[in-house]
């Protein structure tokens, strides 16, 4: 009965991603902000739908296991906005290090191995699994504010060269992807939902 | 071109589902009501993290797809209570059907095929993948009641006798779990968070 207390109290300390909001809004829940729960849930999906675009070979259970666990640091750290400083960036790091073990430590020892290198592995976005988890985590806002009068883009004066910059990354993992989001975001500019610089 | 609109298409539809409120309560946020993509998302780890309790073979990246996508159908639908009338249940399954139908269709044919496929094997429960995704599905409220001074049992005078008739589907999928289940209840019971009936 060790391992399943253990488990179960790892199932409901995850429970209180549910209460991490981003900036990211909701458009089909009165625009409220969204929780990093959902998000998970929502890219989980997407890596689903958006497997065939990848370039290389992908696994796509471990791209999955990596894209539902890999805010759950959160609950100790807060999300960070993609466009935050980079020594924010840097700040953020360190903590969700810390959060990482706290949190994957709390599961049984083989599980808290495993979870704790997927999550590694999708930090160091060094193989081809993590890449393509990296990469559906960076499209979906821009589906979302596309789809919402520039979202979360517009409420936080966003500019275009940074989703270009962040979202160039899918240049080599998803080709077809990259080149949606080009076009995505010059359609952004042009409704003044992105800031033109 | 075609493949990607119809892609995203389906990807932003399913935002709704954040929209969509279940019975169980965030204790984490102010116990408001949960929605079920953040539900679909903390079953889809759950089943990560309790697969080796599973009695027969399951093949763990099916079963996951089969959570992430189980409840997408609430988006036309809602969600009914799982302890509401069999009647309730009996039409909620009508609905059910056409909105598996409108949805999984927004998709490009081969992915509208498996993931509606993937939808009605978890209804039918016939597998040994959908019995245990459906396991995973009961169980999660047992752990997030228990921990929550009886949640939405509690709320809703939920009777012991509806939660062992529930979960009694474990016995033969994770008999460890089933065990755990009716040790909790008793607790439940004990404490008034079910009704001793
Ligand atoms: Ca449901």
């Amino acid at each position: 009965m060790h391992d399943l207390s253990a488990q179960i109290a790892f199932i409901l300390e995850i429970d209180k991603l549910k209460a991490v909001y981003r900036k990211t809004m909701v458009k089909a829940d009165s625009n409220r902000h969204e929780n990093s729960a959902e998000h998970s849930w929502h890219i989980a999906i997407l890596a689903q739908i958006m497997a065939g675009y990848a370039q290389r070979k992908i696994d796509i259970l471990r791209v999955t296991k990596m894209l539902l666990i890999h805010d759950i640091v959160e609950i100790d750290t807060g999300d960070l906005f993609a466009f935050a400083d980079e020594q924010d960036h840097q700040a953020q790091e360190q903590k969700e290090l810390a959060a990482a073990k706290r949190i994957f430590g709390l599961l049984p020892t083989e599980l808290a191995l495993e979870m704790g290198n997927l999550w590694h592995e999708f930090e160091q976005a060094q193989t081809a699994d993590a890449q393509f988890a990296k990469g559906m985590d960076r499209v979906l806002p821009v589906l979302q504010n596309m789809s919402n009068q520039g979202g979360s883009w517009k409420a936080n004066k966003v500019q275009q060269s940074q989703v270009l910059k962040r979202n160039h990354y899918l240049k080599d993992i998803a080709p077809k992807l990259w080149q949606y989001v080009q076009q995505e975001v010059e359609i952004a500019v042009e409704k003044g939902w992105l800031l033109d610089r």
